[in-house]
């Protein structure tokens, strides 16, 4: 047993303690209500942090503080800067009913801790700084310079984090920039993700008489706007799952033959998955696997339609409007500005001139695509495998993560997403929770991965 | 000046009273805190009856009562027995605000009675009523036998008076059956409508994954059921507007010559409705007129549309399911229940194994369609004229008057659609309204009518 794994036993039962601590702050982005919640959740954190002997500084924003906090206030030369993200807000909790145990009175049950914010994102980043808590209390020499980065406002867009990167892009330069907000493909396989889907998203409303009009009295006579909606949305993907909008395609990167291999060598169970899901069969589109649809193939997505009557029983009605929101996960080289400016030509192309018709662009994400084969992710793909005693497999994420984005622009340096999430840990879902043997594994990888990228590997 | 006129000239402000007395009962007949409202209205009205003289009684139903009222409690033979319907309920009227002067306050402006139930229907049926009073208390005799037929639940479905008509065929048995819930095409516009469309309702639902999913981690790998309730909602209706559902125009019947020649012959103007409605351009069916489609082509519409997120902002899910409300407008000689099947059938071919899809059958209703050349139509047509100093057009209506088809198939007589409603009365609206001069020449053509219907025509 090495003097770390030593630590990390010795002290486990405080390590979950200071995490139950941690997710206990309702530390809700999205609710005004929380804005309190929040602030004491960084000032504990920013405690912490000092208590360990960091130089830690809460930054104000706009929005909800950023919380910078260096191993070391003028780095080390010699060794690699390696700056940690991570982010203290959480998804709201509703709604409450559904969860087992209250969302924010952290609960332990069969090895895994439940509570809103537990593997998103609370979990994952503690792992890293009770890492770096092994080598201060143990006296040995951190193999890097560390910086957290940790932010408040991961689940509204992340906006005061990317003016503040921007700025302060000098001071938060590193050589690696690790990130654990993402997903292991299952329990036990270590995995490393090297690509994100961007996001394009708008919303079209369709606009036809004045008011809902009786269906019999009018009907026939006038465009039905629920159904100029239908035909609009429905001439967006045709009956082989693509994408029907002209130019889509046009800048999609292809799957290399190393990825579509390396995709169908990991285990993964259609049938598993399907009922995981509880859909009656898979579905997507024609000539890709499931992962290859999830991770590296566009999509057009239907998130909320409406319009008209919505009540018990029926009303007999042309209605006025109905409308539509739309999101288009976008693969590498897709720009989300491109593509919805393709979407919202093909709407207006085929929209008939007996309705109005009104589209609103929304957030836009961009892509992100590493190299499963740079140094870093080499590193900690070796890191992976000793802390959890299995072949680290290479896997991308349908998601997105904007902030990546702004980290490449301005860091400069390579980015390495190691995920701590299960797939069964219901992110923005009741009953979050994280489990507890990666948490425990998620430190010793952590250890483990400053030594690695410290090393002439 | 006749009589009649003398007698309908010297008390026109009593009539008003009446009727604005009648307008002021709440008599909302889908809402059960008007119930005693209901109850009330039926009361003044048998009073009203027995103070002019009528043998009227009062049937209570399961809903809302059904009056009787007969001029005489045995008919005289040698003149025939003409059964005048109308209903003593009305809509809602939400949303206040939008009334300017209050629903069961009656007001008149302008030549206008406005009030909930004004035109749709106490004001039609009740100029019936003074065409009644106006021979009995001008010592005239009445040249027919009228029996009065008035429900309560005429806006929730008619229930208890389909009963009640199938269980009192025999007593209810008339020559003719008076119908006046319609309206004329224009102000100054004698009309009698002739035929009315069917209905054939329901709804639909696809449901794909058993909850909301992410539409970034799971979103290409499934189907997104308001996808695929777009594309079967689309599938429905081609670019022509025609309804591509197999066998749908199978029973249709066309328009004849003479109905196509009538209905072009009509005063109408497009850019007025257009505007009316309020839409950018008029859309329908290629190859018909406005009135046409209106009137005499089935029509496939959604009347509310609805799945997955509808608040401000975006929500990035793939939706657990989606549905719709439909109704379908239907013709002479289509089957309400056989277009249902029909529908259903193509829904269900074309419905992906990815999702589950459900269709609930709601209401039917069928079509209705008598000769415009009937000997009562005829009479009907000399009345109108007479009353309004101006040609009786023959119209159909896009809208469906279930009750007709119980009449048609238990009561015999030729029915006779001579409505008294203008476009702009607002039925269903705020600010419903009758036009006062309708009312009038209503009771004038009401006591031609009952002449006409009983000459040797």
């Amino acid at each position: 047993m090495t003097p770390i794994s030593a630590y990390i036993a010795r002290h486990s039962g405080r390590f979950l303690d200071e995490l139950k601590t941690l997710v206990r702050f309702r530390s809700v982005s999205t609710q005004p209500e929380y804005r309190r919640d929040l602030l004491a959740c960084a000032d504990w954190l920013v405690g912490h942090f000092r208590r360990l002997g960091l130089d830690a500084k809460l930054h104000a924003t706009k929005g909800h503080p950023i919380i910078v906090a260096r191993t070391l206030r003028a780095p080390r030369s010699g060794v690699p800067t390696i700056l940690i993200y991570g982010h203290y807000d959480v998804q709201p909790p509703e709604p409450f009913e559904l969860w087992r145990t209250p969302p924010f009175e952290p609960f332990v049950r069969g090895g895994k801790l439940f509570g809103r914010g537990a593997s998103d994102n609370k979990g994952q980043f503690f792992a890293h700084v009770k890492a770096v808590e092994c080598y201060l209390k143990t006296n040995r020499p951190l193999p890097a310079n560390v910086v957290f980065l940790i932010e408040g406002e991961e689940e509204v867009g992340s906006q005061a984090l990317s003016d503040f990167v921007r700025k302060h892009a000098k001071q938060l330069r590193a050589d690696f920039v690790v990130v654990s907000d993402s997903g292991m493909l299952a329990k036990g396989v270590p995995t490393i993700t090297y690509g994100t889907r961007g996001i394009a998203a708008l919303e079209l409303r369709v606009d036809g008489p004045s008011r809902d009009l009786h269906s019999g009295v009018f009907g026939g006579s006038v465009a039905n706007p629920a159904v100029v909606l239908a035909k609009l949305l429905a001439a967006c993907v045709d009956d082989d799952g693509r994408i029907a909008v002209r130019g889509f395609y046009d800048d999609v990167q292809p799957l290399t033959r190393w990825e579509r291999r390396e995709f169908a060598g990991l285990k993964f169970d259609e049938r598993t998955y399907a009922r995981f899901l509880g859909v009656p069969a898979l579905s997507g589109e024609k000539g890709y696997t499931t992962l290859e649809r999830r991770w590296a193939r566009p999509t057009f997505e239907i998130n909320g339609i409406f319009g008209g009557y919505q009540g018990a029983g029926g009303k007999t009605i042309v209605p006025a409007w109905a409308g539509a929101k739309i999101t288009c996960r976008l693969v590498p080289n897709q720009e989300p500005e491109k593509i919805a400016r393709l979407v919202v030509r093909h709407f207006r192309k085929l929209c008939p001139k007996s309705v109005h018709l009104t589209i609103i662009e929304q957030h836009h994400s961009p892509t992100f695509l590493a190299s499963p084969q740079g140094r870093g992710a080499k590193a900690a793909a070796r890191a992976l495998e000793k802390a959890f005693g299995r072949k680290t497999v290479f896997a991308r994420e349908g998601g997105s993560l904007p902030i990546l984005n702004d980290f490449k622009r301005h860091l400069r340096g390579e980015i390495i997403l190691v995920g701590l999430g299960l797939p069964d840990d219901n992110w923005h879902s009741p009953n979050e929770k994280m489990d507890l043997s990666n948490f425990y594994c998620g430190i010793r990888m952590s250890a483990g991965l400053f030594r690695e990228l410290s090393s002439q590997g």
